[in-house]
């Protein structure tokens, strides 16, 4: 039988510019008395690697320029948060009263590229908001070289972060970037129990990896933005999360 | 520290159309040493649902209007096919070369209606094909009611299905329908540790059982079609996956 856990790891300090956060989480780990094992997979929120790699802007001082004027009048938004959208976007997919959907040049497509108003504390006169990591593949394979240099075992790192959906409510964590796991599992050619070729011939295990540990990561004053997950096992090649990004031309909702 | 198991059930038998799908599942949990707790969460493949619930249909039977005809023309899918995918939904999303999203008449939008090829033995000449179960949420609280009644614990029901995403690449599992627990988690006016209100407001966990579930549920030969999830906890209402369907007037992508 197949069994998969996952855990939330308590204790991890705030997470704050310039914060090792590999160390960090190795302290953790084992502090829970979790000292990894082979092909556990540590699921990491977006926000606190942003928040150690120095990923805050301050809207205070951002001029909005027309297109995000007009853009803020369309959505209601910050002009100034809007201009930062636009900046991190090659794209602005859709538009509506409080939606601003666009492609940001890492290809993900999402809500306001991924620019998140919460748990970022500023100064005095400070409007903080927190940007995607610059290169979040490299922060996750950064992360997975450390814990693996501390550990001595095989270990994964997912670095999560929660996405709408166009025909569905609610968010749901996604992968962002991913070291040492097959992100994306290519099925094709392989037959089902009647000997047919599989329908789904391409599984986003990532992106599973990532929805499962928002299961106890929670959101909020309780969150625990790290999660083990333990068991999972897929012996398919490695490939990254750039994987699960469907390229621009095979894009039919632009 | 909280911790989430999953658990794929070894042993189930080959459903197929007339059996008693509760009956199975009990059993196979008794077998698996899986006696249910309370708030233990079972993930149901829609596959298993639908075939003991004999929504197979045969292509041979199906006769293609014009409409069929051309979108088989534009997919390059069987017409006979596109047929009895156009009898299941209420609007065309999107086709294109092998593609064909619908929104099926309970509101999923899918590819093909959810209509499943592969995993379905049929006589000499016949074609089958499985439908969606006619209707999922009567199917999860007959389940849930039925497992609580053997079991005499509350647990929760999910069916699941495996979707794609239009700009991420890869097959997700989501939840068709939702007994027992919080499909939808309203989070609106809660707030984070800087007592600001939370940006993730709305959160689509029982999306996130099912795509949890898939991580241990696997396709094809070696599948295991009921995943035991426990350890979740979420006190909030409790909401069927009807939640998780956006209203089509909020349709940014039609």
């Amino acid at each position: 039988m197949t069994a998969v856990t996952l855990q939330a790891l308590s204790g991890l300090p705030e997470i704050g510019p310039g914060d090792d956060l590999a160390q960090l989480i190795g302290e953790t780990l084992q502090q829970n008395d979790l000292g990894p094992q082979t092909k556990d997979i540590l699921v990491v929120a977006q926000k606190i690697v942003s928040k150690a790699e120095n990923r805050l802007a301050d809207l205070a001082s951002v001029t909005p320029g027309p297109h995000a004027r007009a853009l803020a009048a369309t959505t209601g938004k910050d002009a100034r948060l809007v201009e930062l959208i636009l900046s991190q976007s090659s794209e602005v997919i859709r538009t509506a009263r409080n939606v601003l959907i666009v492609r940001h040049r890492l290809g993900y497509v999402m809500a306001n590229a991924g620019i998140d108003r919460s748990n970022v504390p500023g100064a005095e006169g400070e409007e903080l908001v927190l940007l995607l990591p610059a290169d979040p593949e490299g922060s996750a394979r950064t992360l997975r070289a450390r814990l693996m240099e501390r550990f001595g075992v095989d270990l994964a790192v997912v670095i999560s972060d929660s996405f709408g959906r166009p025909w569905r409510v609610g968010t749901l964590n996604v992968a962002l970037a991913a070291a040492g796991l097959p992100a994306l599992h290519d099925r094709r050619g392989q037959t089902d129990r009647q000997g047919r070729v599989l329908e789904v011939t391409q599984v986003a295990v990532a992106d599973a990896v990532a929805a499962a540990a928002g299961l106890v990561m929670g959101e909020g004053a309780e969150g625990t933005p790290v999660v083990l997950l333990r068991g999972f096992e897929c012996d398919a090649p490695l490939r990254d999360a750039t994987s699960l990004i469907r390229p621009v031309n095979e894009d039919l909702f632009r």
